[in-house]
């Protein structure tokens, strides 16, 4: 398949979400109209989009929702299971565990780690926190696929190398700074503070 | 002040972090070497981000933390408060007023509104909940600079038209749906479960 732009990512994602309502309320079609207005964007584009994945929508009759929800799940690689490390044991870590979303996507906690003596040894979410003097050990021994850091900031990098050396091939990152990764390595960063900040920036300077 | 590219403001965010800490421990000076590793770039880049502004660094002696810091608030607007309407009276709201940064950068809850009935007339972090029927009414009597959607994706676009209509100059977006605004209106989206999915995309992908 073609390597798809991330912006045609993320409005599969969206719409994705509006067919997910669709079959809840038990609508069997959905117009490229409604993708469209759902994604911000056109009803050539959703076409265009979605037919980077062959043709599924009938003229006249739109979109076989049962069948998009199936495609898009299976493009977006929601099917499968993703072995997560926590590296840090605080509350977004402890949030995100408990968030619906996180584990319907197969996103599955398998190891916690923190530096905190006060920490490593206690249960957390069923699991027990390791110290991350045993990252390399446990990884090795139990690899996973994705890293989420929820360390200090001057940790974040650090620790993100480490696990990138031990073949974690994404990183979800909500520490406040700008990692820096191989190219085949995946970083997605989640940063509230940063996003008041240009929202806050682009009203004082207008 | 010339235009900066949201690039940079991202980074002078990420800048202002690590000053803050250096800040608390008490240092005085801070390298453009020390910034560069936070923003996950390079001196000169640095030193470009901030020549913008004026000099403030001193050659072998870096960058007065203090006076950084209080230069950089005033250009991301910090020193201001903002009048925030929240739109739906649910749990990421309810996070988000007691998310200490939320205050901390002046974002001031004025109004909330929901269309849920059993929301209606009650107490909300101090807020009645007001119907979304009072809009108009209450944000042409109370205006705000920044609205918070927090509703389902299939509300979010009329609401955020009726709140531009009123004057808001800015959206944080948590609603799963890519809202179009004027080019004057400044719109960030929170979403977290597009974020996991682009993870899971790019892991499949690979």
């Amino acid at each position: 398949m073609r390597k798809i732009a991330e912006s045609t990512v993320r409005r599969l994602s969206l719409y994705l979400r509006l067919l997910e309502e669709f079959e809840e309320q038990g609508a069997e079609t959905v117009s490229s109209e409604a993708l469209a207005s759902r994604g911000g964007t056109t009803s050539a584009q959703v076409r265009k989009d979605l037919s980077f994945f062959g043709s599924f929508g009938k003229r006249g009759l739109g979109y076989s929702v049962g069948e998009l929800v199936r495609r898009l799940r299976e493009i977006l690689g929601l099917g499968r299971t993703y072995r997560v490390a926590m590296i840090g044991a605080g509350k977004i870590g402890s949030a995100l565990v408990q968030y619906r979303g996180f584990r319907q996507r197969g996103f599955e906690v398998v190891s916690i780690f923190d530096v905190d003596p006060a920490k490593i040894g206690r249960s957390w979410n069923g699991l027990t926190v390791q110290s991350v003097v045993s990252l390399e050990g446990e990884l090795r021994a139990h690899p996973v696929e994705i890293a989420v850091i929820v360390t200090p900031a001057d940790a974040a990098q650090a620790l993100t190398g480490r696990c990138v050396a031990l073949g974690v091939k994404a990183i979800l990152n909500f520490a406040p700074v700008q990692l820096t990764v191989p190219d085949e390595v995946v970083v997605k960063t989640v940063n509230l503070a940063l996003e008041l900040e240009t929202l806050s920036y682009a009203l004082t300077n207008r």
